[in-house]
């Protein structure tokens, strides 16, 4: 790993950067997965590197959406595994109710092994994979992204997935399943299409998710329900637009 | 090479990251060159994936510079050659008094020999690479930047260096040369620092400056500079700014 002072203004950065490069050069993740971190590197620092207020009303929403579903599952790609591996292992720890699938966008059984074989070297004991046999379909996308367990994802209510391409945000919420993405980018198609979008950065997210799930376990559900009804992802896209707009504004 | 269909509507944009990710398998660019193109990507998405007037401008500036300079040259790196290796030779070729040197942000005299190696494949007959035996030194920066040919980027007066470090190009502008850049960012320290930034992506600036140069190579010296007397690379970056938050606006 190279070497990153500490005391460097963008030390978060340029660590998440590494631990994405060490995935490509594991083969947890892709030479595409790097591209896709950059852009949303850019979308970061347009930011701040911090969280926003419409980062945390998405993480409020997130949490009472994830404790108050029948079957909610964290589905995780190679790149959320290389970036957050450790938290997310972490939050299944503390909410064992929410289930780890390993899915990835362009499915191979090897692919899936060696992800598999990187999450338990970081320590984690149980979780699904997506299968080919026996495996549940997942609606009209390429055959290589439809795959899901049937003990999994195909059976979940909600769905926890960062990091995600469009076509198969859309397939899930086509399915009937919600969605709650990690996305920097507020204009993508994902962030657009799934019931709740927290914009920021996936580190600072899953952090910022274990603290609210621990402070939210005790509320009654009915003011997790009322807490969803009242969040509107549109509201929080356009808040992410603007706040985006003025970190440009700011440094000119 | 992945297959992209042709009336994909950002097939030009996905050409290209296919370019460098090809770069990065064949050892011309490093992993950390696709996060800085995936930056570049979000930047690109913003403004529309098109030369913006603002655009034209620095290159008119950068024509005027590279024509009337006493010995111009072009520093290319493992990004530059990636993307844009054969446009660079048809420059060259159609413009031999602006010559080429291959110099890298992190030198290796290994990583300097495949690049080489990858440009004479493309065709290149004539180049120069920063040598570290009888270099001259770049002021006052890490040691493994500072290299470059006594023939070459020691001997210039203008330098066109695109998708450069800001560190390098801070030392290349205190040195007293002349720096034009091409930088998807304007907020970038590299284009602040340059005395000509063209935020463009580095295709269309390729293709841009070889048909400018063509039109401006007949024109009396003193035109040209009057030309560069009257850019201001202020200007331009601040019109690069506000369509970057146009780009943002317009979706919303």
């Amino acid at each position: 790993m190279a070497e990153i002072p500490k005391d460097h203004p963008r030390y978060q950065s340029l660590m998440m950067r590494q631990r994405i490069i060490d995935g490509v050069k594991r083969g947890v993740a892709t030479e595409a997965a790097l591209v896709a971190h950059g852009r949303g590197e850019a979308f970061d620092y347009l930011l701040g590197e911090r969280t926003h207020e419409f980062g945390w009303e998405a993480i409020r929403a997130a949490s009472a959406m994830l404790l108050t579903a029948k079957h909610p599952m964290f589905s995780v790609n190679g790149n959320v595994v290389s970036l957050a591996g450790l938290e997310v292992i972490e939050l299944n720890r503390e909410n064992p109710e929410i289930g780890i699938e390993i899915n990835i966008f362009h499915f191979t059984p090897e692919r899936i092994k060696t992800i598999s074989v990187y999450l338990r070297e970081l320590g984690a004991t149980r979780f699904l994979e997506a299968v080919t046999e026996g495996s549940v379909l997942l609606g009209d996308i390429g055959s290589n992204r439809r795959y899901m367990n049937p003990e999994g994802i195909a059976k979940a209510d909600v769905v926890l997935v960062p990091l995600e391409d469009g076509d198969r945000c859309e397939a899930l919420v086509a399915s009937g399943r919600k969605v709650i993405t990690v996305d920097l980018n507020p204009l993508s198609r994902t962030a657009r299409t799934a019931q709740i979008t927290i914009v920021d950065e996936l580190s600072r997210v899953m952090q910022n998710l274990r603290e609210q799930l621990k402070q939210d376990r005790m509320l009654p559900a009915e003011e997790l329900s009322r807490r969803i009804a009242s969040f509107d992802n549109r509201a929080v896209l356009q808040s992410a637009e603007k706040a985006i707009r003025e970190g440009l504004r700011s440094t000119s």
